[in-house]
This record gives C-alpha cells, structure tokens and sequence, in this order.
C-alpha cells in the first residue's frame, strides 16, 4: 500500500543483496518511518519479539525469511541442527500467533524436500517468498468477499458512509499487503462507496493510534481515533455499523484469539445486534485445537508497556512517559479469545463462512 | 484518607480565612500533590470544567462551595440575579453529573429560607459544609454495606484474596472522603481481610493510572494496573471476583451513566456470571429520569485528550505526547451508560438494593 504516495510491502528482498531482508521498523510508526536490514537469525527473532514487526501475516512472512536466513548460516556438516535450533528459536519469541509456527514449519518441509545444502537455500527461498506473496494475495481476496458484506450496508443506507469499528491493527502493516481486516475496507474506499472507520487506539502498544491511523491515512479513508473504552457507546447509540478485527489464531471450531480487548468489542455488538466479523488468510487457523479459551498460550508481556507510553512530545523528540504513581505494579496480557458464539462470520481468501466447526470445515476440506 | 501517612479531604475551608476554599488539584496527580485555593464563582466553574475536581461526590462538594462563594460576592442589591446566574454557569460545567445540579439546586433552596444577604450567606456556608460532610458520612456507610459484599466472598475463597476490578476513580479523590467504589475495599482492607484490586487505567484521561492507583499505594491496598482492554479476560478465566464501579449519574430506574468503558465491563460481568456493583451516595439519584440511555445527556470533552497522554518524562518532568499522526482526528464521548439488567445491585448509604425501580423506590420512598 502506499506511504507518501509510493507503494511499499512491509517485507522484501534487497533489490542489490538477496541475502539482506528489509522491514520497515514498525515501532517509530506513526513519528518516522524507519527502514531496517535483517541479516542473521538472532536479527530476526529481536525484530518479531519486540514488534518491529507484528500482526499474524507479517510475523508469518517474517519468519519464513528467517529460515531462509538460517539456511543461509547453516554450516554444511551441521545444517540440520543448525536449522532446527533457528526454528525453535523463532517459534519461542510470540507464543499466541499460529503463523509463526506455520510458516517455520513449512520451511522445514520445503527443505526436506531436497538434499544438498545449496538446494535447500535455493527452496528456503522461493519459500519465504512465495509465503509472502501467498499472504498479499490472499488478504486482496478477503478485500473482495469482505467488500460484499459493505456494498450491502451502504445500499441498506442509501450511500451514506458506512462506519465500521476495528481493533488494533490488522491493516497491510499487519501482513505483507493490504491487510485481513482493512483489505474490505480499502476496496469498498477504492470502489468508491463511502466508508468511515472508527479506530480504537488498542493500549497499551497503541498499534491503533500509531498503525492503523496512519495507514488509512496513507490511503485516505476517512477515519476517527477513538479510545478503547468508547465502542460500546458508540454501538449503543447506531453510530457503529459493523466490527472487522483480524486474529492471531483461530481454532478450526471458529474461536478467535485477537489483541487484548477484541472480547470486549464482540459483547458489545453481539449486545447491540451489530455484526462482528474477523478477516483471516487460513494461514491464522490452527487445525489442531477446539477449545480457544482453554487451549491458546496467551502471551504476556513487559509491565512497561503498560507503566509507560511513547509518543512525540512537543519539542517534536520521542518520549517515554510515566502514567502511575513509581512502583505501580501492572499486568500486561497481550491477547483475549473471542468465543466462537460472538462471531458473525470469518472472511476468508476462500469467502465468507460461519464461525464453526463444520462450515469451516466444509470451506477447507483438506483439514478435515 | 490518607497522603504519605497525613489525614486530607478532597475539599475543605481554609482554616484562617474562611472565604478561601481549598482544594487538591488533581490534574498533576500522581507526579505532584499540589493544593489550590478557590476564591471567585470562576475559579470553581474552571476547576469543575477543567478537572481539577472530578467525581460525582466532590463535584458536587465543589459545587456547594461554589455557591457559597457565589453569595459572598453577590451585592444586596442584585443578590437574586447574580446567585442564578451563577447557578446557571456552574450547571453548564459539566452536563452528565447529576451531583453538580444537585448541591446547586440544594443551595438555592436553603437560601430561598432565609431573608438578609447575611443570612443567605450563613446558609450558604453551613449548607456547602453539611453537602460535604454528608458526603463523607454517605460513603463511609457505602463501605459498611459494600464489606458486607466483600466478606462472603472471602469467606467462600477461604481467605486467599478477594480481586476486586474498578474502572475509572471512584475513589476518596471522587467523592470528599472514603470514595463509593473504594468505601467497600478500604473497609475490608482495614478490617484484615485480603484484597487486590484490578484498576483499569481509564483512557482517555487515565484517572485509574493516575488517581486510583495513587490513593490505593496511600492505603496500602495491593493492586495491579492493566489496560481497559484487559479485564474481559481477567473475568473469563476466574481472576475477578467482582466489580465494583462508581456513578455520575443513576436514574431510579437503575441505569448507570458511568466513565465511559463501564458499559463494556458490564457485558464482561454479566457472560461470566461475575457480580457487578456500582457504589453511590442517593445524591447521585435522577430522580426524574426512566430511560438513561435515551436521556441522560453524554459529554463531549475535547480531542486532544484522546490525542495526547500526560505523563512524566525520563527526565522528570511533566510532558504530553502525541500518540497518533498529526492532524487525526478523534472523538472523546466521556461517560456511558450501563443499562439497569447488567447490574447486580447498587451500594447506597441505607443499604444494597437491586437496580430496578421499585427497589430503588422502596430504599427511598421519599421520592415516590
């Protein structure tokens, strides 16, 4: 999508150096835009652990240049292990997403595919990139079926603007094109239909504030920064017409871990008759588990995150600012699960289809 | 309660001068405790408007004062118009608090009984003292019934900690002294029995991270911050006991307009069958309105509150910062409205009651 005009991915190979893998570094967004080269493993895994990337497609896309990478530094006498310890590595640094172990594991599977160590670089590659591009162009095919859902709204209101409510940042940021929860957004705004998108600021990371008003920016679609306790207002009183979240994982029987505070949001529409819809690449499904409440690791984080805050301060330096009294003690779960019961539908790559078991199932047959 | 160990209330008269009223000014909360003296009807109307003063019970305070300092500047011969306008200034400050139109009104009464400018502002005074002191007594009886609540539910858990979540501050610093939200837990507290509190930080003007975090370290009540986004999840896996909250404003049929996000841990309660309080002194009854999501009238405040946080820098010192592109616009909705089916029962000064009309008119058939 487009920053200033120019079109970027949020992961690509060095046009001069192939074996240099460039992200934008997410955490100075929205007060600059910083581009990082990513050389070895350990590169990698800082940038998915302290979100210089984030958001399932891109930790994803990240991760399977990673194993690239290790390929890459993987010694002939000792690839295997080598490649083994890299994988382990990365699969440690965010326990709630899927798609970081997806794509590692894809990687391992693609390598065995072949035998010498020069084949398995050549396949990692082709890998990392087709996992990357698989990721673009599934999430332009949720903007297309999600479009539907929106087209719909606005004829319902005779062509005034559609307000749709989202929750941290599930835009192109978030994946390497696009986005899962923004692509319907940003083809509704394409194709002209009038949409305003009420964004929560998402605490303590801000990706809302600092990602997602910063991209519809880019893409100027109308928008408005709400704080995260607002939706249920807003909903109360007509002025929400739909939610779209995206996930970091979700069951195959339709249970959604999302960002901290995405739960909140799905009472409150399922309260008010709203519908909720989170956008995924089945990438984000995890085929294996049922029970999302009972069964997704939710990753808890730093107290920091939420003792302090950054942000630009008035002599235009970047601050990190106290907001408790010293010696606060604070507690800092990154994810919720959404119970399947709260979900109007899944847009997938494949379409749109009911939160559960065997309407997903029926949709991805190969999983059964 | 107490600061760094010495006895204070939120608002009280200057002990040599009893035309100056003193008051913390909890904007710098919880960086600095720096004490304010009020002095003209414009001075209370900012501190009101402004939030140096927040909370239904100390608005309300504020306002008793306001009115009485209203009279002392009043001359003999306009006494009348410039007490009503007056009046009418401090009404506007603040539109979803109930209390503030209360002790407003409350005052015009008590001077309307007697004749002479003197007299009026012998009233006036005695009036202001005895709204305060009422409001003390109020919530300190808030917290007999509320520990009532508190012990049963120790005693279920066998002693281990009652975790108790607020939102916002509804605590000494809302009110003139004990707080609603709070009056229960400093009252378990003191009495030996184990809680912890959950405090919401409360964007957009983070009074949970700033206020109530500060007074619960100032009574020494083990607590833990976390994001608004968080305590749907706390509830989904066993961490609340209960909620408790404050009100701005209750109608009589048990609708609670509360800091905005009340509503969202409301619906969290209520699907996790988790027992949701609000903790009010009968002043802050409506007793004119049945519907509070159709009539109480929410506040708009500015943007930039959602736009910027204020906080202190690495170097010590006060900073705000921009959390968001420049030139986003935001929307900043204060207060919501929990409907009465949400609520499990409303701590008054007489007592616990359900949220419903005839409950409610039961605990005060004065007002039938």
């Amino acid at each position: 999508m487009k920053v200033n005009g120019k079109h970027f991915r949020t992961i690509w190979v060095d046009k001069d150096n192939p074996e240099i893998i460039k992200i934008i570094d997410q955490r100075h967004l929205p007060h600059e835009f910083i581009i990082e080269e990513l050389k070895t493993v350990t590169d990698f895994a800082t940038a998915i652990k302290e979100m210089h990337v984030r958001g399932a497609g891109l930790i994803g896309a990240t991760a399977g240049f990673a194993m690239y990478c290790a390929a890459i530094s993987s010694p002939e006498n000792n690839f295997s292990t080598s490649i083994n310890n890299a994988a382990r590595k990365l699969i440690k640094t965010r326990p709630t997403a899927t798609n970081l172990a997806w794509a590692v594991n894809r990687q391992l599977k693609a390598m065995a595919e072949v035998e010498s160590r020069e084949e398995k670089i050549k396949k990692a590659f082709t890998t990392a990139k087709q996992t990357a591009d698989e990721d673009a162009s599934f999430c332009r095919r949720i903007g297309e079926h999600g479009l539907e859902i929106i087209k719909e709204i606005s004829k319902r209101k005779k062509g005034e603007p559609v307000n749709i409510l989202t929750h941290c940042n599930a835009g192109w940021l978030a994946f390497v094109d696009y986005g899962s929860a923004t692509a319907p957004i940003y083809a509704a705004h394409n194709s002209g239909i009038k949409v305003h998108v009420w964004v929560d600021e998402t605490r303590p990371w801000l990706q809302g504030a600092g990602l997602t008003c910063w991209e519809l920016g880019g893409e100027k679609v109308p928008h408005t920064l709400i704080s995260d306790n607002t939706g249920g207002h807003l909903m109360q009183h007509g002025m929400v017409d739909m939610v779209i979240t995206g996930t970091d994982r979700t069951t195959y029987t339709g249970d959604v871990a999302n960002k901290i505070g995405t739960y909140l949001k799905a009472l409150a529409a399922s309260d008010n008759n709203i519908p909720f819809y989170v956008a995924l690449p089945s990438s984000t499904f995890d085929w294996r588990i049922n029970d999302g409440l009972k069964e997704i690791p939710i990753e808890e984080r730093s107290a920091d995150e939420v003792l302090y805050i950054k942000g630009l301060s008035s002599q235009n330096k970047l601050e990190k600012i106290s907001i408790c009294p010293a010696g606060t003690r604070a507690a800092n779960f990154a994810f919720d699960v959404t119970p399947a019961r709260l979900i109007t539908g899944l847009i997938t790559e494949r379409g749109i289809v009911k939160a559960d078991k065997d309407a997903i199932l029926s949709l991805y047959p190969e999983y059964r």
